[in-house]
C-alpha cells in the first residue's frame, strides 16, 4: 500500500514532518473516486522523478476551491514517495518577512533541496507567498518572479525534483502567466452531492447512522436538490459544531444550508 | 448564569480585562431577541472549542453596521468564558506604528496565546486593523496577509484557541476573499423599529415613561413609518444629549428624525 | 453672557490662546440667525460632556465651504467653554513634518487632554491634516487612520473631552467612511442674500450707510437677483479691498459680481 | 511715476534683485491697455496691504498662457513697491531638491518674510514648483499642502505681506483645490492681434517701419484673419530670429504662420 | 558542418558553456525545416559582424511562444559561433537582486564583451529579466531603460558584437517600444502538425513505431484534426510521462489533448 | 563649406567629440533636399547664437521617428559650429544611475557650459533621458522637470548657449507639456520613397548599378507602390545585410518589404 508507508517515512533523514503532518490532522477521506486518482497520479510522477533517464525534473499544480483539501493531499502525497528531502514552503513559515528575506527563504529550500538526489517541495499556497490580494490587485511582484525561475530551473547534474504547487485562485495564476511553469495540473474539487456528505458524516460518526440519513432526508426535503458545493474542510467543522448544540439535527441543516445548490441559481457557486 | 460570572473572571491570570470592559461600559441592553440568540452561540462556540475531540479551533466573524455594538458583545462572550488567556487586538493599540510593528504585536499576542490552554482573542475592527479606507481603495496589504494566515492557523497540539473578530465592512472583506478565513459568521443588527427604541428609552430611563411614550408618538406621527434603522451606540448618545436641551422632546425627535426609514425610500440604509 | 466670557479665561492654564484667538481676529459678525443657533448648539454640546453622568465624550463636525468662518466660530465656542485645557490642532503647525511626525504630534496632544479632567479640541481642517487632494486623489492614510482611532477613542475614566473638528469637504469625508466619528454634524452656511452682505457692510463700516445701500442697489440692478453666495472671509475682505480704488461703489460692485447667484443658474454655486 | 522708481530700490536691504531683474530684460512694452490695468491693480493692492487697518495681508493669482509675461509683470509690480523685502520663490533655485528640501527653503523664505514689517513674495510658476505634469497627473503633494498652507496664513502682528502667485495652468490650481487660497486673480493676455503685434515689432524696432507693414499686410493677406495667439516672449524672439534670415520679410511671416486664429477654427487655440 | 563544431569550442577562452549547454540538453530536433532557417540565418548574421565592413554591431529577436526553443535555438547558434566570448545574461542568474544590482550585472558582461573582439551575448528571457507581470502590468522601468541603451549601443572601435536576444511576449516588447532596438527578428514556432509530432516521438523513440502510429491516429480520430499547437518543450515532457503510465497510449492521447487545435475554434490559441 | 570645418574643430578646447562623432559614423548622405534645410537652419540659429543683441539664447527641438539620424544631423550641426564648448547629454552616459545622480550630471554639465562664452549642448534622447516607457506611462518626474528648468534656463550675463534637443515621441512631449520650452522644432522625416532609397544604396555603394536599378524595379513590382518608410540607420544595416547572404537581391528586397508602404493601408505607419 503506497500510502500506508506513511509512518516509516517519519524518522527519515531531511524530511520536516511537522509541518506537513499538520495539514492531514483530519486524515484523507475517500469521499469520491477523484481523491483515488489524484493519489495515483501523484505516485505516478514521482515514479517518473525517481527513475527517468530524460526527465529529472516535474513541476505540477494542484488547485481547487478554499478548503477543498488541496494542503492535505499534497502532504500525503510527498510523504508517501520516501524521497530523503521533503520539504514545505508555505506562507506561514514567511509572516512579516520582507520581500527579500521570502526569496533568501525559498532560495535556500531550493539550495538545499539540490544537495540531495531526491526531491519534493510542497509550494504551499501560492497566492500567499506572492501576498496576492484581488483588490488593486496587489502581490508581491518580486517574490513572483523568484517563484517563476524556481518553478522552471532543472535541478543541477544527478539530482531529481517534484515540486507540488497548491492554488485556490486558479485563474490569478493564469493572469500572472505562471500556468506555463507547470508541467501538468491536478484538480481538487469540493463536495459535490449529498451522498458524499453521507460519507463523510459516516467517517465522522456524527451521532447514529438514523440520524445521518434524517440529516439528509431534511436537506433533500427543504431545498430540493442533491447538490452541495461545500470544501471538506469546513464540512468537518459544521459537523462538529452541530455536536455541541442542543438539536444537532437542525443545527447542521442550518450550517450546511448556504452550501446546497438550488436549481434555480446559475450553477455552483465555486467559481474560485 | 452564563454572563453574570463576568465580575468573578476579572482577576484572572492572563485577562486583560481593561480594554474589554470598557468596551461595554455602555451594557448589554437586550432590545431584541437576537442579542440573545448571538450571546448563546458564542456561548456554544466556547463550548466546542473547550471541549470537542476534533475541533481546537474556531474563528468567528462578528459583522454589523457601525456602532450596533459589535464590540460590546465580542467583549462580554470573551470575558464570560472563564478562559484564562483573552485579549483584545485592535487598531487602538497601533496608533501610528509601523506595518511591521504592527505584525510584530499581532505575532506577540498570538505567541502568548499559544502558550496558554485555553484562549480567547477578540480581533476588533478588521477594517481598521488593516488601515483600509475606500478611496482608492488602500490597506496595508502585508497586516491583511499576516492576519490571513494567523485566522486559519491551528493552535500547536495541546492548545485551544477561539478568535472573534469584528467588522462593520461585510463587502469588503468578502473582496479582501478573507471571508474564508472564519469557520462562521454572527450578524450584529442596529434597532429597527421604534419599539426596540422604546425599550432602549426605558432601559436608559429618559425622563418618565409618558415622555417617551410622546417621543415615539410624535416620530411615528411625523413620519408615518415605524422603521427605524440606527446603532445602539447612537441611540444612546442622542437619549442622552437631549436631556441637557430645554425642550427635551422636540430636540430628541430631531436628532432622532435622520435615522428613521421612510416608507418611499428604497429599504433601509444600513447597507454597510 | 455665555461668548463675553472669552476674555477672562485667556489667562487660564493650558489654553493655547494666540492660535484660537488669530482665527477670529474678524470677530464673530452675526448675519444670520443660523450663527446664534451654531453658538448655542456647541454651548449645549459643552454643557453636556461638563455635566452628563453617560455622556464624557463628544465629537462634532463643523462643515461649510470654504471662508465661510468654520474655524472662528469653533475657536469661539472652544474659547467660551472655560475649560482648563482647550488646544487647536491644525494643518499650519505640521507643515512639512513627516507623517510620523503628524501622527506623534496628535498623539502628543490627546495625550496632554488625558491629563486634565475637562478638555477641548479643536481639530481644524481635517482635509488639510491628512494632506487631502482630489486628484488621484491622493492623502495621508496612516494621520487619517490614526484621526479615525482618536475621533472615537472614548478618555479614560475621569476625563471628559469635546472634539469640534472642521471641514470644508463634507463629501470626502463621506468617502473616506469618516463621518460614523462623529456624534453630531453643525453646517456653517455662506453669506445668502443681499441682505445679510448688508448688514455685514454695516458691521464693518464701509463708507457710509447711503453708498451701502447704493452698492446693494447696483447689484441687484444688474444681476436682477437677490442671491448670493460667498464665504464670510472673502465678504471682508472684498469691502476692505475697494476702500482702496478711487471708485469705491463701482469696485465693490465688480468684486462683489461673481458670487451673485443668477436665477438662471442651476441653483447654489457652493457645492463644497 | 509708479514703475519708474524701480531703479532706486535696486539697493534696498533685503531685496534680491538679480533673480526679478533677470525676469523683465525684455522690458514692459504696453502693447495693450491690459497691461496697463494690471499693473495699476497691483499698485493697488500694495497700497491696501501697506496702510489698511483691517487686511494686512493679500494673496494674488497672476495667471495667462505660457511666455504671456506673467513673471515680467509679478516682478515689476514688486520691485515697484519699495517694500524693504521683496523676494522670487521659483522652481529655479529648486532643481533637484528633495521635497523636504524645497519645504524648508520656503519655510525659510516666509520666516525672513515674517520679520520685516513689510513684505512682497513673488512665488512664480506654482505648478512648477510642485512638479506637475499633466501625465498621470503627478506632482509633489507634500509641496502642494505646504503652499496651500502658506498662501492663507495670516502673517504674525505687526507684519504685512503681499504675495503674488504665477501660473500657466489655471485649470490645474482648479482641481486642484487651490484657488480659494487666494483673495483675488489678475489674467495676463497673449497678443491677440496683428495691430498689437505690429507695435510690439514697432518698440523691438524690427527692420523699419515699411518692412513691419509689410510683414502684417503678408500675414493678414495669406491668412484672411486679423486675429493672433502668441505670448509676447516667443513674439520677441520670432522677430529677432528673421533678422538673422536671408529673406527676414518671408521668414517672419513663416515664424508667426502658426499663430495666426484662422476664423474657420473653434475660436482661440489658447486654452492653457 | 556548421553547428558541429560545437564540442570543439568547449574549451575556448572566455565561454561559459555550462549555461548554454544546459539549455539544449534536449537536442535540436529538425522536426521542420523552419528550424534549419533558423538556424542558417544565425550563420549568416555571425559572418556579419565578423567581416563587414560597415556593420560591426547587430542586435537580433528571437520571438516564440512560451517552450517553442528559443533558448535552446539561441545556445545552439552562439556556441556554433566559435567567437571567443559568448554569455548568457539570464534571470535565473538575478533571483533576488535588486534593480541596481542587475543593471549592474549586466553592464558588467557588456564591459567584458567590450574588451574581447569578437563577442555574442545571448540576453535571455527579456520580459523576465525586467520582472515583467501581465497584471498592473508591472516591470522594471530602470532594468528596461538599461537594456534599451544596451541593446542600441555600438561597441567601441575594434570590437564586434551580436546580441541575441529571446521572448515569448512580442506584444509586450511591442507596447515597451523596444521593437526599434533589433535589426531584425526570428520567429520559433510551436510544433503545428501531428506529423510534426510524429517526428518528435520517433527522435524520443517513444515505444516502438507502431505504437507511435497509434498515438497519431487516435489523436486523429478523435479530434478529427491534424493540426497542434503545443511547444517542443512539453511535448518532450508528455512523452515521457506517458511511458511511467501502466496505459502508455492512452495516457499519451490524453496529455496531448488539449494542445490539438479543434476547427470550430477560432484558429490557433498561441497568441503569446 | 560650413560643414567641411568639422575636422579642424577637433582640437578645440571644450569639444568632447569622441561622443558626438560616434553618432555620425555612418556619414550625412544627402538622399533629400530636407537634410540641406535642416542643417542651414542649424546653420541661422548658431549665428543669431553667437551674434544677436537680444537673443543669447535658443533651444531648439529636433524631432523625428526612430532611426531617421536625429543624432547625427544634431551633432553635425553642433561640430560645425566652431563654439569652444560643444557637449552631448545622453541615456547612455546615465544607464543605471539613480534620479538625483542623474540631475546632478545635467547639473554639472550647465554649469560647465555656463562658464564658456559660447556654448552648444546636444541633449540627445528626451525620452530616455526621462526613462519614458508607454505602458503606464512611467517616468522620472524629478529629471522632467529639471529639464523643463535648464532648457527655459537663461545662461548668466555674457554666455549664450544653443541647445539642439533630440527626440523621437513628439506627443509624448506634447502630453508632457514640455513643448513650450522650445523656441523652435526642426522635423526629420524617414526615407519616403524608392528614389530616396536608391540614392541611399548609390552612396552605399550596394553591389553595382544595375542591380540596384533591379532592386527597386523588384521592390516596385512586387508592391506596386514607390512608396516608402524606412529609417535612413535601417535602411543602411539591411543593405549591409543583404551582402553577406548568397541571393542578395532577393534578401534585400525581403528585407526591405516591411517598409514599403501599400496603397490600401491607411497612409503611413510612421506615426511616431
Ligand atoms: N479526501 C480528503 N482530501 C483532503 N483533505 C481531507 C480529505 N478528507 C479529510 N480531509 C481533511 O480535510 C482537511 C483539508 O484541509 P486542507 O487544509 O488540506 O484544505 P485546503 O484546500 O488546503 O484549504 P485552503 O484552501 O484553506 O488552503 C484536512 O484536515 C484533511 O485532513
Ligand atoms: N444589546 C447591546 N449590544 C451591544 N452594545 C450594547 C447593547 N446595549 C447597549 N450597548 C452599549 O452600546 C455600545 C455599543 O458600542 P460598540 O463600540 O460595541 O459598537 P460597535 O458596533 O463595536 O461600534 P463600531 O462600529 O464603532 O466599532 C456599548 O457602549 C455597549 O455597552
Ligand atoms: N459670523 C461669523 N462666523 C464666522 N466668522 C466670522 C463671522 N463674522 C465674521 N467672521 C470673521 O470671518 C473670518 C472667517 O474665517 P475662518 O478662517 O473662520 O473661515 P473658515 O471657514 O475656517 O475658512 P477656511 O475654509 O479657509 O478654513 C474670521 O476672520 C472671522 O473673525
Ligand atoms: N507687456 C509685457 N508683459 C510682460 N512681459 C513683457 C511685456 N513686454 C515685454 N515683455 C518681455 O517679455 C518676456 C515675458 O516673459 P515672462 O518670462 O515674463 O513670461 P511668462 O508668462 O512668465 O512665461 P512662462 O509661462 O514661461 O513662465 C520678458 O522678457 C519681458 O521683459
Ligand atoms: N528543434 C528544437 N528547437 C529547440 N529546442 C529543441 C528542439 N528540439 C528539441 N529541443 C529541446 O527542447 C527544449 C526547448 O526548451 P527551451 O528552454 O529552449 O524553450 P524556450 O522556448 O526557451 O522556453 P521558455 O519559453 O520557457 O523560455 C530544450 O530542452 C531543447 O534541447
Ligand atoms: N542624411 C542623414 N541624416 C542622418 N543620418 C544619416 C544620414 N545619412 C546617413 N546617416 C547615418 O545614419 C545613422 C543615423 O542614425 P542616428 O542614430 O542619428 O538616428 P536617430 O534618429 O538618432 O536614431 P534613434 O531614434 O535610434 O535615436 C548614422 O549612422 C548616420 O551617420
Ligand atoms: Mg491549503
Ligand atoms: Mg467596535
Ligand atoms: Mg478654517
Ligand atoms: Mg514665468
Ligand atoms: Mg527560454
Ligand atoms: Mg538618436
Amino acid at each position: 500500500d503506497f500510502f500506508g508507508a506513511l509512518d516509516e517515512v517519519k524518522a527519515a533523514f531531511g524530511v520536516h514532518e511537522e509541518d506537513l503532518h499538520t495539514s492531514i490532522a483530519g486524515g484523507i477521506l475517500k469521499f469520491s473516486t477523484t481523491i483515488d486518482e489524484i493519489l495515483s497520479h501523484g505516485q505516478r510522477y514521482i515514479k517518473q522523478v525517481k527513475e527517468s533517464r530524460n526527465t529529472k525534473f516535474i513541476s505540477l499544480l494542484m488547485h481547487g476551491p478554499s478548503g477543498s483539501g488541496k494542503t492535505a493531499l499534497a502532504a500525503s502525497i510527498a510523504l508517501a514517495s520516501k524521497f530523503p528531502f521533503v520539504r514545505l514552503i508555505s506562507p506561514e513559515a514567511m509572516v512579516g518577512m520582507s520581500e527579500s528575506s521570502k526569496i533568501n527563504y525559498i532560495d535556500n529550500t531550493f539550495r538545499d533541496a539540490y544537495k540531495s538526489p531526491l526531491n519534493i517541495l510542497v509550494i504551499d499556497n501560492l497566492e500567499g507567498l506572492i501576498d496576492w490580494v484581488p483588490i488593486g490587485p496587489r502581490f508581491s511582484n518580486p517574490v513572483l518572479q523568484a517563484l517563476k525561475v524556481y518553478l522552471k530551473r532543472q535541478p543541477p547534474d544527478g539530482h531529481r525534483l517534484l515540486i507540488i504547487s497548491t492554488s485556490s485562485s486558479y485563474s490569478v495564476l493564469k493572469q500572472l502567466d505562471i500556468l506555463n511553469c507547470f508541467h501538468n495540473e491536478l484538480a481538487v474539487p469540493n463536495l459535490k452531492s449529498l451522498e458524499e456528505f453521507k460519507s463523510v458524516m459516516d467517517a465522522a460518526e456524527f451521532m447514529n447512522d438514523e440520524i445521518r440519513r434524517t440529516v439528509v432526508k431534511q436537506l433533500y426535503g427543504v431545498f430540493g436538490t442533491n447538490k452541495l458545493d461545500i470544501g471538506i474542510k469546513r464540512a468537518l467543522v459544521n459537523i462538529d459544531t452541530a455536536q455541541f448544540d442542543e438539536d444537532e439535527v437542525n443545527e447542521l441543516v442550518e450550517l450546511m444550508a448556504p452550501s446546497l445548490v438550488r436549481e434555480n441559481q446559475s450553477g455552483s457557486p465555486s467559481h474560485y
